[in-house]
């Protein structure tokens, strides 16, 4: 097994390289609430380390800046006040370089405190750091696409990056899966979130599930069959988003003259009907399902269907509400903020995505985001 | 069994004696877009008959006014165009003597319509659409409850109006129910709303729930410990919530001059702590069951003990996001829009409330609410 | 010269006259926050009376209700806390026919007050009184015809309704005014607002101005010629306005099936293309001129010139900024809130509308609006 | 005379020497809508010629970047789509080190370019293009207070800023002013811009005005007598936009421990009580002056009396909306929108202030508000 150390100065590198590409410029603008600027990103990751294990279990560590946490802390009620989401980006201070600095500063303490001996808590609070690190490595990538995306100019973030595509499956009908009990959430002894936790029995009615996700081409002749323009499709909130925000396709594509093209890590380019469809929102996963006269599939029905496609790729929207497992409770403290709370008003997306940073994702993974959401890499598969 | 045209009668002679109490001007104000004005609930209800039973189906059926399809369409996008919802209270004409006019002509053409053959697909809307007024007699209750008690006058809508409560059980300790598989949704010949029906299996872990609802005095403990102040009572959005609206008790509580006060159907009273606690949001209820380290009952949990306890007082919060159950479909054309396309970002409430119409509710029934209304008569019931 | 308690009941009686055609709902509802319900004008007024004349000044006078002050009051700061604009549609009591009893017991008593001796404050606030009560007759004919031609259905105020206009002039040429020192402002002994005094001295530029208002005709030249496309025309305020309302021509106008319409006190009607213009807001006055390659009048150019053309049709949008002339002065109390506290981002209007209410019209009257409003009888008169 | 070539290059540098002591992220942010990120400021002064001097009359010049009229034009409808002006702090890109090259790239060509010969109608281009930016030098200086003075951790922009301060007069009793006609606008050969021509007579009555800024002393003692929470002091409007936003004093003013501070280009100081007040709306200027039972000047009362005391240390709000002086006409094209599009709704202001570039002031220019904003160095001279 990896030790610690190693495992903290890896992820913490890789975080560095995803920004490396940047421009100074590109670390500061936040275009809209949900996504926050790079370097704060870089900042709140090392925050977390210095305010949860440095301060509480590094004797003599000295803050970097005792004004950090007010800029860095994201949404810990308990541990103060925070600069307000929607006001991220307008912080052009502290700069990218003193970030860096920060980042630097808490990695040589951190590199001094794992020397040490560390307790079993303090493991634990490690491994979510670094768990909580990775998943800022992927909103990091989310929102550097929505920031370069939606720039005009529309520059490549890199010329040289590749999407990794699943691999097609010998038998793409769908899968069936018989009816009975089956068991769902994490076991075992690894690294788990909280809200995966309570292992339980939950009964299935049998079903059928698609071994593959849905491609640009299909979802195009949802398009083209006025699928966004039918109201028959779409749930009643769904519809009122559509129409307010004058949605007629997914996140990054646009029609030029006729052609449908997107954006890409690699710049804007000609759409390929044969990749994988993203930048969808739940009100589209589930329209495109209606309109096919299927659905998408309940997260239990995922999880247990799981072993049998292969997935990765993208966040696959389910049709299950986010809620807590039986016998979920909340730590105490700050850290007990991490879950529980969202609980409410979100849909469940299973799987990992093309951007999930390696050795991340978990067939019990719970990821989970508003309805309305398309900036991450989500995906549709649907069942019946 | 009761004929279907002397229920015709009976049901839609209750709804007008609702509305027996009110002034002519409480039948047009809409103070909030959930709150319809009375006068519209009378229109519309007389609509859907006009609509989806004469029209199609009594042959010479002339339309009482081709306007009136504008006006009294709720949401059903099939129909045509309709007032949109917050408009409805900018509409002084139809006048309320004209409203009650249509509601006369509607009924006299059913009844000569109801003395003739009726086939069992249209009795089968004519039940639809007697269950849908028996719907709007609820939310003319609360409705109503909204207007006057927004009202700075605080008008009693009768001094003679009397609450039921419910039963006191000898024993007020939570039930216990083993865990294993249980059977969930509507099964039989009666009459269901769509929602309930795919009768399935749930496996439910065991678990313990009140025979009791909250009361006042319960609720008031929760206020005075400070509950509406500390976040970790509450879901993000639920704290976000209180914050920007400056939540401080349930709907209709006024603190005066150090005692509270609660507006009633019979005017602004010295609050009751033994009453059942009422009209709060489902961020509150889970905010009272979070401080009491307890939590709501999922709706299959409720349902499966829900012979054990006397329910019928309050629409009771569920743990339970509103979503189809297997095997849902939507029927199609305008009946359609009726359930499955509000499944999103909703919350299941069971039970029924003191003002549900007699012989409107079932241990199956699905009500659903969005996460922050408080208008109806809503209530908590703990399980852990 | 007319007695004070003849010209008492006159007045009072033309508002309940204006409303005789209503029907109860028209009374109540509010479709925009500029309107205001005319149950509301006829409370209101009868507030003012009681307020500033019977409770100070009749002894023994017994308030008809304490709760009327919140519910009646408009914006009087002092007066107490009032019930916020935009929610007088929501309050369905007191009903029509508690203010109508309001009414009657404030006119009893005021009639008993006027029998005794008068002082000369009272007198002034007496006259005061009226004039605010002519105020509301202007704004209740607005009203009301905001009300029915904002309803589906059109219903007519009166299908005797006749618009009164202006005499055709013999020579539509512009008039020339010459260079020089003009007086401008209230003169002689008679009732004027506070906003009138201050005789004073403007020099004036030779100048020319229209004997004539624009008509229907002229202004649909302007739509034709794309006026409302062509941001050259507009101020960059107005452009907004113009763009995030798709504004397209003058309140209450509609184009059905390729013809005109416009609905006026008798209902929905063909646009007559020879009556005089309405219903603009100052941004399309301004907008017009502008694309005739003209202006607005100043509000001196107008009052220097007033006596050389035919005015009192439409209240007039001009050049000027809503100021106060040199030496205004705040009256103390209540009453100073009359008008120096709105001299700010409105603009002038001159003239009188064809339901301004007899003999309230004066050449030295100012009138004054936000420049997005369309809703009083607004016209417009060019100058060079 | 300078030539013209020389004055150039003076100007062009000094916008970058405002920008000197800033950090590139400092370049980037917009914390709200009315201030832009000083990239843009950059950018936009060199699009202003190259699109009107370069492109049009320097034949054979390229175009740095087609992409760059899309990204630099602020409002001139007449040149294309712009970006709208909340979105400028969400562009990354073009970086700080593109606009610089971009600038250096038009400098080379306008060097060029002013070797040839120069036409007059492009000598009066030139000359616009330069009090143009320098414009935004000011409008620089103030975005840049606004974005450091915003941050929590309060940068200085510089520490060796010295805030200029008027000469204090031998007499600080108000200054009588004669009734009479006075000639107001520009007079003579010089560059002004076109909201100051069309020198005209006004006819003022007698008043009299303040040799001095009130200073935040003066203000304090307002602030101390409840002058935020009194309405009598304020505009209905003025009113409104204190209790909606919470205004409790000047922009950049904080109260910490009792004591008062303000924000400066030294970063967060002791309030010096001596000081000229500055950053305060005209609502605010409005109502100190009510407070002081005086006024403000009219913008020709100020004009008339310039000469009589030391100004150019705030822009001074005054009683007069922002009208066109008689004979007023905007150019044609896009020059044409410089300044009449804005006279509607917005107050102006006279003199000029400690951060106006130097020889850009005169006694005849017009500067304009909207009367809720602060971020400009604003003060308040009283008259009576």
């Amino acid at each position: 097994m990896i030790k610690l150390s190693d495992k903290y100065k890896e992820v913490r590198k890789r975080t560095e390289q995803i920004c490396a590409p940047l421009q100074t410029e590109d670390y500061v603008v936040q275009p809209i609430a949900d996504v926050s600027p790079p370097k704060w990103h870089l900042g709140h990751t090392s925050w977390f380390f210095e305010t949860f294990i440095l301060k509480p279990y590094f004797m003599g560590y000295q803050e970097f800046d005792d004004q950090y946490n007010f800029v860095f802390n994201s949404y810990y009620e308990t541990v103060g006040t925070r600069v307000i989401r929607t006001d991220r980006g307008n912080l052009s201070r502290p700069t990218v370089a003193d970030i860096y600095q920060y980042r630097e500063y808490v990695d040589e303490a951190m590199d001094k405190f794992l020397c040490g001996e560390i307790s079993d808590d303090v493991k634990e609070l490690m491994i979510l750091g670094l768990n909580h690190e990775e998943q800022h490595q992927e909103l990091l990538y989310a929102d550097i696409k929505y920031i370069l995306g939606h720039n005009p100019l529309f520059p490549a973030y890199s010329k040289d990056y590749i999407s990794p595509k699943p691999a097609e499956p010998a038998n793409t009908s769908f899968i069936k899966i018989e009816e009975g009990i089956y068991e769902i959430g994490h076991r075992g002894d690894g690294f788990c979130f909280d809200n995966e936790l309570g292992r339980h029995k939950v009964y299935l009615n049998a079903y059928e599930i698609s071994p593959v996700l849905v491609t640009n081409q299909e979802y195009l002749e949802f398009i083209n069959d006025g699928g966004y323009q039918n109201f028959r499709n779409w749930h009643a909130e769904g519809w009122d988003w559509v129409n307010k925000n004058h949605v007629l396709a997914p996140l990054y594509w646009h029609q030029i003259n006729g052609a449908w093209y997107n954006y890409t890590y690699n710049g804007l380019q000609l759409l390929n009907p044969k990749d994988t469809l993203t930048h969808v929102s739940y009100f589209e996963a589930y329209a495109y399902a209606a309109w096919k006269s299927l659905r998408l599939p309940t997260e239990f029905e995922w999880e247990a269907a799981a072993n049998k496609f292969d997935w990765g790729y993208r966040w696959e929207w389910t049709e299950s509400a986010y809620l807590p497992y039986p016998g979920f409770v909340k730590a105490p403290g700050a850290i007990g903020e991490y879950n529980g709370k969202f609980m409410v008003n979100q849909q469940v997306l299973r799987g990992a995505s093309e951007v999930t940073s390696p050795g991340h994702g978990r067939v019990t993974y719970r990821n989970f985001f508003q309805t309305n959401l398309q900036w991450q890499f989500t995906g549709i598969r649907l069942a019946k």
